[in-house]
């Protein structure tokens, strides 16, 4: 045979599983997306057709929602581990269980106070997370996208390589913008008695981030970048490495000579928020020692 | 010539305009998506080509950030007045302007306290305004979408018409789940020294239409509807219509039975967020006595 | 009462239709999104939550469906005649029925000669039709969107009013490209005897609109508007009324002179497809002594 | 230093450039959407903002357009292969380029014959390449994405696992669609006197795509998979490895015996085309005694 087949995977991706908790008259909520992918012995259906080591994608989606029952949903990270360990401890051809979970997040209506059963879409950044089990090793690499920051000043960009090519003036005040879309890995892998608190966890990255951003007198997007993932990783000692691709959203002043008037910041400055294309910069930064494991791409081909 | 030409309009469309202005080292910023649409005596440039009444629509574009600097960005229909204003007193061809904007919210980082100059966009709502302008009258419709909404619990659907198509079982205790779209009419139409305060209006809005739909026990997306529109309208008296188009996002009880599960509130109930298809229901609330101006559809066909 | 309920209409929206016929081994496929809304006498629901005049929206899904079955879908045009009929006729609150689709093309896969059974989208434009029936009279409007064209010589722009905030240069050699929207209003309104050939019709329009587009040397893409929209109405007689809403998408010449390049047709010129501010040029074109009534916005607020 | 940097790239993405090249009267289009990605000697720019080393981003752009006057675009691997080469080659620091391309393909309009410089989007899938090189080797891959596909019959699925959860139908006779992601990987790396004809060769890795698609008789979507891939391979000396990610895009007979009605194949059968949760099936197949080297995601977390 002049071919043969090489990684696979298959499960039901985008189960749209919605969680409400009653405590009394206050109710909670757990909004999520869960994409199921597992791969072991699966040479036969590729080659013959033959389904017999096939657990139907369809029995994949009944199990997120059935566990979501049984076992709850305390966070996507341990939601995750429930699945992934069951579908690799329950089927002998599964060898190995990826749940990559998207979490909505939603806050409270003011009413006088908060509603207790009425909510608002937060609408801000989605939470990631990616569980992967082997049946021996646990990893869990957490995330977010569609965080948009913009800092208004404290952002430089000069002395930079000059080629025939290169026409940019350099800039002594310029906006800086992007919408943060990171992953960071935990070194969590074995004990089940000793996780992280997934939420707080989750919370702490975010706020770090998000300070690093904003205290950071920027001369160049990789130096935030940087400075945003060195503060992860030295506060949060569950986490070895931290990965981001980071669009510089360009906000061109706006050329207002040709009507006689000074773009300047006295009465404020026009800016042109422009959509493609867009400087792309991507980096991770890890914990001394360890070894990189997060994919070099969070974005497609 | 067995044809003519009926209604026209033209101009610069999403205009991605950004205005940071600077109060000391605090800093404050807006964030808007203009779209230019002119109309008038513009019979010739159809039939023949002749762009002599025609100002191009990179020139609207031109305008609109050069008014950013010199009228600043007070609100979006502040903006978009002095906008219509200027292209129908200024070219003597242009009859009527109508002027289109989103606004795009964004919070302050927390540092410690707010930061002065480093934002993360709120990503809730869009907030929308449209100013009409025919050198005569005003017509401002304000509104805004994609702010996802979702009651837990206080919801009903029984009582209904049953035909032979009707498979649907009653509900008494279901989640009530939307993605609010509304546009408002400001009764406002002449007088430019008596406006309303359009950044007050909007957050009152918005307050009265989350407060309703949080607080109406509703037995229909209809009767909700209708309380989210008559809460605006009594409590704000520049309104004078208010139209809403509303998916009912359904969320669907698992059938969790085959796996010997009971899927009731105890231990949380679980949910199937359904994409498509989706009731969708719309409707006019009107000021008694007041006619109703805002189109039949805020979607497209 | 302070408030009134004005306009207000509901049904399922987006029902993903998609049926085969078997004609022996050849196959034929019929792929459809169909929303339904219906209005009638709905003042008691929005007011007080009374369904008992309220058809569920699960019930027209259904009907959708069942009618699929029932009825074939021999075109878009003439299924929502079907659907629209049904509901006017057999509920009595209900006074109006809008029926809207959208149809999505396939071709056959080529194989030695076309496939029988196995088709490729053809991922072109999507057609598109709306029904209205209110138990007397019938409107139907048809039309497409995501047409994608572009003519790279054969259009100019030069001439047109010059104001202080402008600075666009004359074009005497410019690409012209647009993705059309159109919608199209026959003139059909109740004699079921003597519909036209939807099919067909459509074929025709969308062959004419493309060979004006190809056909007229442009002096501005309102020019090319008029053109397309006249040829239509002018070959077709039982289209009144057309409308477009057409992008400019404008595609810029590269300035490539800081690098000693001219960037001019010999070798062939380099264009930057600039994605927004994008002018929106919109007009209806009518047959003489016709009544326009496709709304002015084909696109939301 | 607690945390250190890891692999890094950055440059222009999205760069949106279209070339037009006159043959005559007869016109020719080039439509790409290229991105940049360089990595190299970038750890002072993380660690301390100097930009000594940085090409800017806005430098990378301007390339890609002086590229497309100077060389031409004869395919988009060819152009890639131009624009990788420049950047390593002619930057100390950079180390590494990584050109990825979309492509979007256009067709002539018909007017009597193929209108000479007019243009219709063809609009089915999206052709990719990406192209890296690190001044010693070259790797290409190329791919597409958005080619919808669909058999209405010869296509079943049973005999699979059935577990605790498990409530799935066999199923003998069903539709069985997708959307295809590809890519694939050529083993040309080093001669550039040597290259494959990339254009061919993308039309037949498409033929051969669709036609093992069309003419699997399918016992899941896991043995289509495996026969696309396979076909290409042993047809195309050029590619040793391709990679699919093919979502199962479910249409589910709808039950209409609530309604009288039997949904079988006479008189056509109904289906529900659903959104989500979908399967998602992803495999690579590989020339036997080759590595396997494209990543194991096409799609994001």
């Amino acid at each position: 045979m002049p071919t043969i087949l090489g990684q696979n995977q298959y499960g039901k991706a985008e189960n749209r599983v919605v969680k409400i908790t009653r405590d009394g008259a206050t109710h909670h909520i757990k909004d999520l997306n869960v994409s199921v992918a597992l791969s072991g012995d699966m040479e036969e259906v590729h080659y013959s057709g033959s389904n017999a080591n096939v657990l139907p994608t369809d029995t994949t989606k009944n199990t997120v929602f059935a566990f979501a029952k049984e076992h709850g949903i305390e966070s996507a990270e341990q939601f995750g581990i429930h699945l992934a360990r069951h579908f690799v401890t329950s089927q002998e051809p599964i060898r190995r269980a990826r749940i990559r979970v998207e979490e909505y997040a939603w806050e409270r209506i003011e009413v006088s106070g908060e509603a207790e059963h009425s909510f608002v879409r937060k609408g801000q950044e989605t939470r990631l997370t990616q569980v992967t089990y082997d049946g021996d090793t646990w990893e869990v690499v957490s995330g977010l996208k569609d965080l948009t920051v913009l800092n208004t000043t404290d952002s430089e960009f000069w002395g930079y390589v000059k080629d025939t090519y290169t026409t940019l003036k350099e800039a002594y005040d310029r906006i800086l913008a992007t919408s943060v879309s990171a992953r960071w890995r935990f070194n969590w892998t074995t004990d089940e008695q000793s996780m992280p608190d997934w939420e707080t966890s989750y919370e702490q990255v975010k706020r770090h981030m998000l300070q690093a951003f904003a205290e950071t007198y920027s001369l160049s997007l990789q130096q935030t970048l940087y400075q945003m993932g060195a503060r992860v990783v030295e506060h949060l000692g569950e986490i070895d490495e931290i990965r981001f691709s980071l669009p510089n959203s360009h906000h061109f002043l706006v050329d207002l000579e040709p009507f006689g008037l000074k773009n300047d910041t006295a009465d404020g400055a026009v800016y042109f928020a422009a959509d493609r294309p867009y400087g792309l910069i991507e980096g991770t930064v890890l914990r001394d020692g360890c070894e990189a494991r997060i994919p070099v791409d969070l974005t497609n081909l």
